[in-house]
């Protein structure tokens, strides 16, 4: 278990000197510590797309990962910081609502506050408590600490929702929740949504511009077309192919997304 | 050996969701894999450049390394996916050609069609092969598993040429193959082209933009000058000492670079 | 020890070939090396950002870590290649200066010359002595090496002094020395050059620009307001809070920053 891998996923920026502060600290305490890079260009504040990003990588991980995650806008004011046992996951979070995304339908996670300052840094700032607090929290847990020690039980959290589609019968509303570096259109409208019309001709519009095409993946479509396709996380997405959906529709995070019978 | 260190290169960007899902599953099947990013800036299917920089860092590596390479145009359609000993390397790569350029003159790589669903994830996307196929084969491979079980002997693959210069008696002519963050032109030229010359003067151009000087290292050219040098990989290179030969230039990969005798 | 930490911190830019073979370098000497990427987006050749990421990093780092830093405008030229013990630090770095902010008051560092050929690559390449030099000595000593077989123990070194602020009666000057991906102005002033004047009202100014407001977590100040704060290396700070000050006041690195009682 010492040597545990740790995984860091905050809104930084790559190569952030914030990024090094906390490796150092991690192994400061645990110098056996895997240390793993998920990403560090979670947009600066952005809860929501730091929710999407954790849910649909997260689950991938075996448990023996630890998870620190620090996107953070309300830092040094009072909101908590969790321990959380989510969906199999163990993270280290702001009690900001990004890891909500994770409960599974019935599940009740295990959520502590980490209020035992023994776990922390000895000296702690009012703006990084990612380095103070969370990091150091995971690190000693890294090495076999009973979570428990680290705070008690939080009776109730920040929860966000993530965006739901609204499903009609014969209308599905949606929105563009992500855009990859490949400048796809990754929507929260997943396939099941649209099961019952696969024989059936849709419209499909992203941003009210049609959508002319659905093929089963990319390779099927001419290059420059779009297109829409079922992607790898079992949700509706819309891409250029080898280009940039984004880009050529001039379409943000947020856009809406319809799938209309013919 | 199931400690072994797992390469990841794609054109997926850095802090790529796709990424993390990735190193999920290989620690999901090998929880002791040393997990290392190469690139994921690779420029979206771009296998040339896929192809050019596998050639350039791949052979610093020891044989205990595995890589597993997605630039993967083609995901979803008939090309195969392979696993691949080549150069003394171990790849994990879709049959794309991008990894052709490591083959040695005389050798035969040896290939293999990752065919037995075994070592797939359970299952497969139609659009993210890297994370449903490659990245769990190499973390079983990771753990001693015989290559050959993976699948059978492929007798043939696709096979990419890196661009090739042309030798005259008073004339080479190449062109830029990668362009780096300093903005430092790379041409596929070699040293041993030149080397007859050495004693004689040459004229050398990009885009038909005379390069006015020739030094052995950066650090020889005042700020700013325009210079030519062998590089550290026995390569042409055309730079701008303390500044950028692309943004001056206003070149791009492919263009043009010729060394004729003055 | 033989599966020590290895850090990295270059100029190379995310993604680059140069790093890659760096790694590919270290494993062939040490295949047990954990390595660890601290920034490859230190502007190219700016030793004076280098030493500031090096001076907030480091110190965070347990002495088990070795670090190889390669921002080296003069590869090639008569500069020399250092091995440091410096705070309770190594690292393995050209002889510019970028590491002497590290220099603890009253402290002597160790310093090496690394001119002992049998710890370098066999081939010593004119423009990339971070590959041939700096990574495989590293690596050989993160095998066990006494440091001393490197070579010579060195007597004088370039040293470069950090940017230090200028302390009045009833004014301190500064100036800007980093910004980080937020947009968040790093200032070289720190809280105890204020701690006297804390119960008076003082007026803050960037590049002449007034910061109406003092807080002491960026989630006191309204989202869009510009505020000064000590942050989480207790220097003076601006920002503007859920926003980028550097954008919204067009500051650069070296602007100068001026604290005066009211």
């Amino acid at each position: 278990m010492s040597d545990a891998v740790i995984t860091l996923t905050t809104d930084f920026g790559e190569g952030s000197p914030y990024v090094a502060a906390m490796k150092g600290v991690i192994l400061g305490i645990n110098p056996r510590a895997r240390l793993l890079d998920l990403s560090h260009r979670i947009r600066p504040q952005d809860l929501r797309q730091a929710a999407y990003f954790l849910a649909i990588t997260l689950p991938y991980f075996p448990r023996e990962a630890l998870h620190v995650i620090v996107v953070d806008p309300g830092v040094g004011t009072e909101r908590a910081l969790l321990y959380v046992e989510v969906g199999g996951q163990r993270l280290f979070v702001p009690d900001n609502g990004c890891w909500t995304g994770l409960i599974a339908a019935g599940e009740t996670p295990t959520v502590l506050h980490l209020t035992e300052p023994r776990y922390w840094r000895s000296e702690i700032s009012a703006t990084f408590h990612g380095r103070d607090i969370l990091a150091p929290a995971a690190a000693h847990l890294s090495r076999g600490l009973d979570p428990h020690l680290l705070g008690p039980t939080a009776g109730t959290w920040v929860k966000k929702e993530m965006p739901a589609p609204v499903l009609g019968p014969d209308r599905v509303g949606g929105e563009v929740v992500f855009i990859d570096d490949f400048g796809n259109l990754l929507t929260n409208i997943p396939d099941t949504a649209l099961a019952a019309w696969q024989d059936r001709a849709v419209r499909i519009a992203v941003a009210g511009k049609p959508v002319p095409q659905r093929v089963r993946t990319y390779g099927q479509a001419q290059p420059g077309s779009l297109v829409a396709l079922i992607n790898s996380g079992g949700m509706l997405e819309v891409a250029v192919a080898h280009g940039s959906a984004a880009k050529e529709l001039a379409i943000a995070e947020g856009a809406p997304v319809e799938v209309e019978l013919a």
